[in-house]
């Protein structure tokens, strides 16, 4: 069970074990100023344009041990399989510091400085403790003001690994599926305030308690997105004040997460959970405040990148199955900058974001197999 | 705005300043290892029969003022307007140590000790940082093997000073009420257990949320209460596992706390609240554990000692008028071991357990005037 948040001590441990890793393989290693690590693999065009592979290295509170981490691992396992062989272009494997937004409620920092699009008010954002992206990224012995040198040069595209995180991929009886599109996300956070009081003294039809507000939001938005299909909507964070036994609560924060293949139904669907919100909020007397904090419509894989990838898990052997990805992944952000690619490792009972989430080792053989034939072909292609 | 938590060092600095004051009384000051500050004036028949007099020291988070601590006050300031006055008993103020049951869930540790009715088991609950009640004891440099003689000896009573906490003396005009009963308390923790799970590739119709669970259950838990005449039952506390935006919850703790003047329509409300959490967490396929921290039977007044201080009220001009405590008091535990009466100062708003809550000036002024006549009432009857 691990919790390895953004530049969290969990973050210095395994930038260590990554550090000697990558440098087993022959790569020279830094860490940029997001925090992300990066190794670059000694290619014959080494300065010239590089292909990036990598995923993220941060972690939920109590996650598994291959969400993320394993694209990371399976990076510097295809430059180590390589060994002398030199190929057309350089390899630059990248651990980015941050996707999952635990700490920040804003994810993927280390994606977006790599793609230059960190927007600096995000170094503003804080954690629980009152702990800002920028104080956290100098705590580390880094500099905010660096982030913009983070951003990628020349580069051919991006190559993601990642455990599939769903039950797509067992149903079909298949270790491996080339990513075709990733849903987009809208991420919303809610507070409703009320009047904080006395459990024994404040008659039912006097309260206004912001606890049983959200309570009845959270019910009606689990209902309503089961009536769409494909959508996802999740509650999956809430904070309420004073958070006594005995005190009606005065205030209650509360998280939303909707996801969907089409922005059309995505965006429909956040926006009336908003208006559900507020309704619930007027009729109680309670205030409603809401702050879009993510909104990252879906986004299509590399065609040309993707065929390649497609005929790489064909020539190992694979039947070369299309799956959509219900998560977000670093690639979604880089998508934006440069071609992307992205292969999903089946995930056995469709268990992810769990301590017990897994996958099997033969799996990520087919895994490291098919990344080595997309190198051969991708440098046949650049020859 | 303050929180002072069972032996949190807030409570070390309030035991500074009631040192001084209860020093400056004339009262010979200790603090017994339950943690309670108790102070007796050099009464005529010291060592005899006492009536104690107080209220908790302890406050809910982000408390007001005066929930508490106006009662150890107005001991203080009963003992000070004596002088060099003498009565046939000495009288003991007694700050007691936790009566909210923030800290570790269970209240009332402080006048159980006095009761001598504290279950050895309650020093073995822990707080959210693991610290059990025993190790807080220790830490503040007291001895937890040393409670039982914390116990009262030979008492006449106990009178407790208290703010209403409602809006019942506030409505009828009035800046005094006498307490008839305490309501009964019933406080149950409920944990509703599911899977975490990937808020993007677990379809709706898959899910195992607790925390949806959970919300459905704390709307159902209102609309039953607000059925039945004078019940009150609030969900103040929520703790989610992992807690984080794009899981779903896992795990899901939530507090129940129920009460009403007669005991079987709180019993029944209690077990009521119960079954529906069990038939939704069936419905849901999660599991539900519940555990019953407080079952607190309502309580009468004593006779005899509340007809002397409605006398008392209105021998200082005052229409003396009877309440029922929907919240509970250290008197509902002395009451089992001591006669005792309870005098309420008007609220305000009828605000409380929030920052704003206050008291009038006057009424104060009325409390101190009624309780040195209640005083003078006892001498004579025990002379």
């Amino acid at each position: 069970m691990t919790t390895r948040t953004f530049l969290s001590p969990p973050m210095r441990d395994v930038h260590a074990h990554v550090t000697e890793w990558m440098t087993a393989a022959g790569m020279a290693v830094t860490v940029d100023h997001a925090g992300n690590i990066r190794g670059v693999s000694d290619g014959a065009t080494a300065g010239g344009a590089r292909l990036f592979v990598g995923s993220h290295l941060d972690t939920v509170p109590r996650a598994g041990a291959f969400d993320g981490v394993l694209g990371v691992m399976l990076g510097i396992a295809l430059v180590e399989s390589l060994g002398s062989r030199r190929l057309p272009f350089a390899i630059e494997v990248v651990g980015f510091s941050e996707e999952e937004g635990v700490r920040f409620g804003v994810p993927y920092i280390g994606s977006r400085a790599l793609a230059g699009t960190l927007d600096r008010d995000i170094l503003d954002h804080r954690d629980p403790h009152g702990c800002t992206v920028a104080d956290a990224i100098r705590a580390y012995g880094l500099d905010p003001s660096r982030i913009p040198e983070a951003a990628a040069g020349d580069a051919i595209g991006y190559l993601e690994f990642h455990i599939e995180q769903g039950p797509v991929l067992e149903s079909r009886g298949l270790p491996l599926g080339v990513v075709s599109r990733i849903a987009g996300q809208t991420r919303v956070m809610l507070t409703f305030t009320g009047t904080a009081g006395h459990a024994g003294t404040t008659p039912m039809h006097l309260r206004r308690d912001a606890l049983a507000g959200a309570a009845e939001w959270i019910a009606a938005v689990e209902r309503a997105a089961s009536q769409v299909p494909d959508l996802v909507a999740t509650v999956g964070r809430i904070e309420t004040e004073p958070n006594a036994t005995n005190v009606i609560a005065g205030r209650c924060v509360v998280s939303l997460d909707v996801r969907h293949r089409d922005n059309p139904s995505r965006v429909r669907a956040a926006a009336e959970a908003v208006t559900l919100a507020r309704d619930i909020a007027a009729r109680r007397g309670l205030t409603l405040h809401h702050e879009v904090r993510l909104d990252e419509p879906a986004l299509a894989m590399d065609i040309a990148l993707t065929a390649l990838l497609e005929r790489a898990v064909s020539d190992s052997g694979i039947s070369a199955s299309n799956v959509v990805s219900g998560a977000g992944h670093d690639a979604m952000v880089l998508g934006l900058r440069m071609p992307v690619a992205m292969l999903f490792l089946r995930s056995p009972g469709g268990l992810s974001h769990h301590p017990d989430e897994a996958v099997h080792d033969d799996d990520v053989a087919a895994a490291l197999a098919a990344g080595l034939r997309f190198l051969d072909l991708l440098g046949a292609e650049r020859s």
